[in-house]
């Protein structure tokens, strides 16, 4: 097996292949660990830590600590993400795949010469089987003027040596909303140039609405409904010209521009032509088992566009690893793939959005809870956000929606919920520990207990019956 | 009915019976919320918030921020805390309950004048059924001198004035443990008497050794093993002889005492003689129904003396009141019931320790995730601390202890696992979102899956069939 591309799908893959068995080549252009660990989840997420706490010390007298100067270090907070990164990068060093018995090519080229053969730098192997997990990059957005205006992308951005002053960030998608945040945090102007309706606009509209709120409180500007048409530079800042839909037209300016303005896949000179891959719109074409258009080609990871997220890698990388070795096929199923954005607070969602449901099952009910009923949440100074669980028959969970505090790990609950079956009744009849956020499942489950058991027959019938039991006892 | 007790099984229990309709009187002598509204759950958790946000600012240059110098407000910090359970306490108004129905007695005391009746404050009341649910409160240890040298409890401490320079803290279990670090934290020094051999000693030994480790890490100075025996006053400060089972001694002296040895039911002044009403050890005489010795009387939360936490107290609740009020009876099964102690890492736990589960049910596995190896925790800078759970046949899981970041809110899907015959297999089969700290009960599955799939058996046998597919495909 060949394995190309060493981000998550593809190590998943390699490490996966040579533990059952097999001969596992991986080739890897870059560094392994990919665009994950190298330019995305890990360093942002370092980094939204740190801005985290320079947030908290500025709200120090509010939990009772005299007021100090924050200020942050930017080098020092750079230097301390790269360190992150290495750290949780030990994990994916080549010596641990070559010692698991994979055959790893780092800095080198894959190019398909056939539909079963490949060349890497002039060697040529033959596999039975080779998996494509090249992973995405960003997509430059259609701006006049943007590559001579210059600007930063999810990976360059983390070679700043300086923190600008002002950035003017395209796109408010996941990776725009975090940057958005975090940089104000840091102390940047920012921003925030959203195409739709507010940041994440794929979310549901409310937690649009809320997290449109949260930004700006952070200091962030929203410009909702633009899209970005023009740059140039001006008096040496870089302008950014966006029009709506209406023709209204705003110049924003920034020392940079931060381009996060949606994902490619990376399929470039990969000689795809020779294998008969092709290649769709988001990405490589699948189907459901993970197999390209060539018949013993599969792809796992950013490269398909399918849910572009670590674990949805993970998840499709063991898939298609069964698929590419052995004659048993399994499906990849999408429905109980959670994700989230590390916004603060976090924003978390399984399965449908109230539409979406609305429009597959018909009738269903909805029920939230906010953050600020919630006691730990108001003990942590962090109460505001909601969770909102959409239901179909008999309480069934068909999609699960956290903007709150720790939202990421809480919807964990309602993911296995939705995976086993399980309803919402149920999660009102299991024990939450007091005082924590993961009560937030249980409340709203409380809710949707309440209005099913109290219901205006129900609370007829008690009445009825505490009634005739107290006449009795008086005889 | 009457509930004696307005705390959380008070309250439930008045909240529940008004709302199906029954006639319902609430007795409380201070104030509706009872101790951990008032002083136990929700104000610790609002003073530790504050002492990890000290404790964070401390560490700031670790994050990339200049070095501050933190200084507590001891004032301020309880007038948050004072805020904060305030807000916290509007759902537990007596407005609320009276607007539910409920007849509410505040300040009063309530007085059984026989099997049925009960007095208040010289208004006798007959009623169906009561529940008592009249919690506990700080048991005093047998400490020669220790009231002429004086001390606070979990109530009094939280009236102090000013920041003691040092504490000695009799006792440490979850709230000696609580206090003793966030003491720490805040810049007090803390001598931590452990009557065993650690902090919560009824926890996993592995998770007891972690914890001391934590808490020496914050300053404070813990005394293993040491059973305070006398105390008195010298030179303006607080003295406690200490003494080990080996006959060891040692003289820990402080400005202030704490003592949080235990609890106890308040039982007291209730006539329980008058109703036939038995007290064990640990609290009232329970059956599994919740049913006291007297007929028609249930007791629910700390009275029981039965997992003393806010959550139980709630689950209690439910049971008794329906029990209380109808002829189809259903029984308490704490099985399910996890807790948590809210140090920095948080120890939670749900279900048996392995040694239980050894003793109950012979053959059992274990597996361990490190936080250390877990991005997320990594990114935060909070990289300590493990998830261990204990496996019986096919993987079920008997057993989840976590002492770790959030550990709190992680330990819920272990519960629901549990509680819905959810197998440690499944909980690898289910996709949780990256990087966050809800993957390390994951990574704990992974772990179990992956020694049940690699057997030696299965590695042989893929082995050959690799190699015959590649002799065949040579052909």
């Amino acid at each position: 097996m060949v394995v190309i591309g060493g981000g998550t799908a593809g190590l998943v893959s390699a490490a996966g292949g040579a533990s059952l068995g097999a001969r596992v080549a991986l080739v890897e252009q870059d560094r392994l660990g990919g665009e994950c660990l190298n330019y995305g989840c890990v360093p942002t997420k370092a980094l939204i830590r740190s801005a985290k706490v320079a947030s908290l010390m500025r709200r120090a007298s509010e939990f009772g600590i005299k007021p100090v100067p924050v200020e942050v270090d930017f080098g020092a907070m750079m230097s301390r993400m790269r360190t992150v990164v290495e750290r949780a990068g030990e994990a994916d060093s080549p010596e641990r795949f070559r010692s698991l018995g994979v055959e790893v090519f780092l800095g080198e080229e894959a190019r398909f010469v056939g539909p079963r053969e490949v060349s890497v730098n002039g060697r040529r192997f033959r596999a039975r089987s080779i998996i494509l997990a090249t992973g995405s990059h960003a997509s430059m957005p259609p701006v006049d003027g943007l590559e001579e205006t210059g600007y930063v992308d999810n990976v360059s951005v983390l070679e700043l040596e300086r923190m600008p002053r002002s950035v003017v960030i395209v796109g408010a998608g996941p990776i725009g909303s975090e940057y958005a945040q975090m940089l104000a945090r840091l102390g940047c102007r920012v921003e925030l140039i959203c195409s739709k309706g507010g940041p994440l606009p794929a979310e549901e509209p409310e937690v649009v609405e809320a997290l449109g709120g949260f930004l700006t409180a952070d200091g962030v500007r929203l410009h909702r409904g633009y899209r970005a048409e023009e740059a140039r530079r001006e008096n040496g800042e870089k302008v950014v010209v966006a029009r709506s839909k209406g023709g209204a037209s705003v110049e924003l300016r920034g020392e940079e521009i931060l381009v996060a303005a949606g994902r490619a896949p990376t399929v470039e000179s990969l000689g795809l032509e020779n294998a008969g891959v092709e290649v769709g719109e988001q990405g490589l074409e699948v189907d459901e088992r993970l197999r390209t258009t060539a018949e013993n080609v599969y792809a796992a990871g950013d490269v398909t566009g399918v849910l572009r997220f670590t674990h949805a890698a993970e998840y499709q990388a063991r898939i298609a690893l069964q698929n590419a070795l052995f004659p048993v096929k399994r499906k990849a199923d999408y429905r109980f793939v959670p994700w989230t954005t590390f916004t603060d607070p976090e924003v978390a969602r399984v399965g449908l959005t109230e539409k979406e449901a609305r429009e597959r099952h018909g009738h269903v009910e909805v029920f939230r809870q906010h953050f600020s009923d919630l006691d730990r949440a108001i003990c942590d100074g962090e109460a505001k956000g909601f969770a909102k669980i959409v239901t179909g028959k008999g309480g069934r969970i068909l999609g699960g929606h956290i903007i709150g505090p720790d939202a990421g790990n809480l919807i964990g609950e309602l993911v296995l919920a939705m995976r086993k079956n399980i309803t919402i009744g149920e999660l009102s009849q299991t024990v939450h520990v007091y005082p924590t956020l993961s009560e937030v499942n249980k409340r709203v489950a409380d809710d949707y207990y309440r209005e099913k058991f109290f219901t205006r027959r129900n609370r007829k019938a008690l009445s009825a019956f505490f009634r005739v039991r107290r006449l009795l006892s008086r005889r």
